[in-house]
């Protein structure tokens, strides 16, 4: 017969079972959720996990298949270590590593065997000394070289495998004396490893570096235009007229008002995207020399624009606003700056993004400079009764830093068009023409809804990229 | 007898040749000077570069030695391939990275070991095609759970060796029947070069990414506080009372001026160095949960700062330099404001140094905001007969940026106070005391000199810093 205590005791521990239970269920439900965000935001993760399966399976063949096995050996290893080693998530990266690996593998073999040959000639006690010598002074050297800012950029990798592969070849060689052999069977099954994976990273699905950083700067530009056209509407409140009223125009801004800082911190996801670019051959739209420096140009001063805006973005969630007059008489041409520059970024974005000529963006510009102008003379006229200084400087800080957007933006699409003429984007619209001939209104309705597409999609493009940064490198 | 043409042509060769070599010696003189630079810079690269030979040349008596190289045979290999993949530059990512190996290692090697034999229940012709489905479902499945933003954070590399192992392990496994054994020997000789790596680097002249990141946090409120004073000498055209005569200040100020670009991209470095540090086992002043996230936010604040720091060093180089009377007006309140925000923002970051209690800082704070209190009713006074607002811009947009700095200098009071507490920072001076007794002419003096020499220092850490971060991820 069971006592109440033992019954209790029961209780107490089928309580905790069920507690345990609960946060396993929920722990395992989080990250079923965080899978499925992760493969929505972005199907392309899933494929690369599925091609670096494909990848190392490929190269199993090695091992399973006897002709081959009778070839290689053990050294099959190799080949599926590189693999899982080099196999990364953009083809531009992906090549890097494997071309960095082989070329280093083989000049680190070469000298390796030569190391051991000239070890073999200092007898069995002199050997293990000298090959240790060899070894130690290999490593420190070029763990030093690694520190050179320009190898730690594009080669640092390739150093690494560098100090691996002499340090194992000539240490091993001390009991092996087929060294040659040995060297020729790493490099020839890191060669087919390496090539396993640059294949399949190009020929299936490929994700190119280009296209990521190029549609990154592109996405940057509309997220910037977005601000601003966000910032009008919240600042001075206007409901602007034209716009349709399925447009759930409130929420939508927002959350343009924050994308500004994922552009803050891009430069190092710029960076890395850039060197992985340029080891991309040419494909499609990009030639293998590619102006990449004109995007980290532009990519550099959007993010200027981007500071100006966490300045803007702060004048919005402090208490005081300033005067109420002031900013009522200014209203019309900060807005027209803002809105002007904003059609000009967004041109310009969708102008990289679709690779021809920005049509309209020089008109923008220019309004938004004549604005500007007006602006700078409306402040110059003496028809300010308003003493009160205090009560301005929310109002004049806005304008001064609207100003400031206006020359950035102005920069942007100097550096476009530079752009667009070195690669030699098409020229579907004249460029300089005057507005085009159809209706804006029509127009921007349908750039908008463009826009709202391209910025769900490359949401997951920047997410992808900044992520990839740490991956990479 | 040598015609004309063949003279000439020699002479073409000559010419040629000297000036290969003129390129050459220009190029071997380019790198040597680097190589100089990089030493002096930061000695302890050198350091680290000797550590990395001296640590493969000890694991390589894995094979010289025969005693051990009969218990280990082949899989020394492994010993010297993790010492040169895991040794990196500072304790904690060295840390890092071993654990991650040698964890992962041993995950995946049971669990290899496990699809080995269920491989092996299922006949010579099912057990490749098993294994290559095992191997293709793994890789898959880790290589998108390296996608988890909080597994890249941390175990990037874990699952990269994870997916190593397993392959490798099971593969293998199809030609050797003793994978126990294998994946035996592979576990122990990379917690063998794992040890090593991780010996050489906590006892051998340590880098700790602790400290690297301490200092890192502490330098950049001083650099902050370096521009603010650089900026008020430059704009105002102050000449301070009291400065030395032998200060050449206006070189000193003008790269102060520049010292804020390196805050502005420093978070990509932040993230990793707070990273590292985590892994790093308490030493010195630092325990193992020491407060890393209130060193995050505090670089987060400190790059708001640099923004605004931006706009202020743009409105220094802008051709409109606005209205010389009301410059003169507000220019006693605005220096005042800088420059207590200056001198608080160096002691706070010289308290962060020194992990004492910042003494002064809650007084400069307190000035710098009773500067702006005053500057705000200055402004708000009816005293202003000047009507041209656009002479206002410049000025009233400046006394708007250190409004704004002055706010983020709280925050960081608040946050370095935070600090304080929670690591009991040494409080040899009593906390918010009023102004200390010495003169503080005197003790500006010092703390410049001080400056000096610890941004000279702290200069190359930060670029260590910064080169670090694709080392090491």
């Amino acid at each position: 017969m069971a006592s109440p205590n033992t019954n209790q005791q029961k209780e107490g521990v089928v309580g905790r079972v069920l507690a345990l239970s609960k946060v396993v269920k929920e722990k395992v439900l989080g990250i079923s959720r965080l899978t499925k965000e992760i493969a929505q935001d972005d199907p392309r993760k899933v494929i690369h996990s599925l091609k670096v399966g494909l990848s190392i399976s490929m190269v199993s063949l090695l091992y399973y298949y006897q002709p081959l096995y009778e070839n290689f050996g053990l050294s099959a290893m190799w080949a599926v270590m590189t693999v899982v080693v080099v196999f990364e998530y953009t083809v531009g990266a992906t090549l890097g590593k494997g071309l960095n690996r082989a070329i280093a593998t083989f000049g680190a073999g070469a000298l390796g065997v030569g190391a051991h040959y000239l070890a073999s000639l200092a007898g069995t006690t002199g050997e293990p000394i000298l090959i240790g010598t060899f070894v130690f002074v290999q490593a420190a050297i070029a763990s030093f070289i690694r520190f050179f800012p320009k190898v730690k950029a594009r080669y640092d990798y390739g150093m690494l495998i560098f100090i691996l592969t002499f340090s194992l070849i000539s240490v091993s060689g001390f009991r092996d004396d087929e060294v040659l052999e040995m060297a020729h069977k790493r490099l020839l099954t890191i060669v087919i490893g390496g090539s396993a994976c640059v294949m399949i990273s190009i020929f299936v699905c490929p994700v190119w570096a280009s296209e990521e950083f190029h549609y990154s700067i592109a996405n940057k530009l509309e997220i910037l235009g977005d601000f601003l056209e966000a910032f009008v509407h919240e600042y001075f409140k206007i409901s602007k007229e034209g716009e349709s009223e399925d447009n759930k125009g409130d929420f939508k801004d927002k959350s343009f008002l924050e994308g500004y800082k994922k552009v803050l911190n891009s430069k190092s996801s710029d960076d890395s995207l850039a060197n992985f670019a340029r080891w991309e051959p040419g494909h499609g739209k990009f030639k293998f020399h590619h102006p990449w420096d004109l995007y980290l140009k532009i990519g550099a001063i959007s993010r200027q624009c981007a500071y100006r805006m966490e300045a803007l973005n702060a004048q919005l969630s402090s208490d005081t606003q300033g005067s109420f007059e002031v900013r009522c008489t200014i209203q019309e041409l900060c807005s027209e700056m803002s809105l002007e520059s904003s059609k000009a970024l967004k041109e310009l974005g969708s102008s990289i993004r679709t690779m021809t000529r920005p049509s309209s963006s020089d008109t923008h510009v220019a309004s938004a400079k004549a604005a500007m102008k007006s602006l700078k003379s409306l402040l110059k006229s003496n028809s300010w009764k308003e003493t009160n200084l205090l009560s301005l400087i929310p109002v004049v800080t806005v304008a001064s830093l609207l100003i400031d957007i206006v020359e950035f933006t102005e920069k942007i699409a100097d550096l476009v068009n530079d752009l667009a003429t070195l690669t030699q984007f098409g020229t579907e619209n004249t460029n300089q023409a005057p507005k085009p001939p159809q209706s804006p209104h029509c127009e921007s309705g349908l750039k908008t809804d463009n826009l709202q597409l391209v910025i769900l999609v490359e949401d997951s493009v920047l997410t992808t990229s900044e992520s990839e940064k740490s991956n990479m490198v």
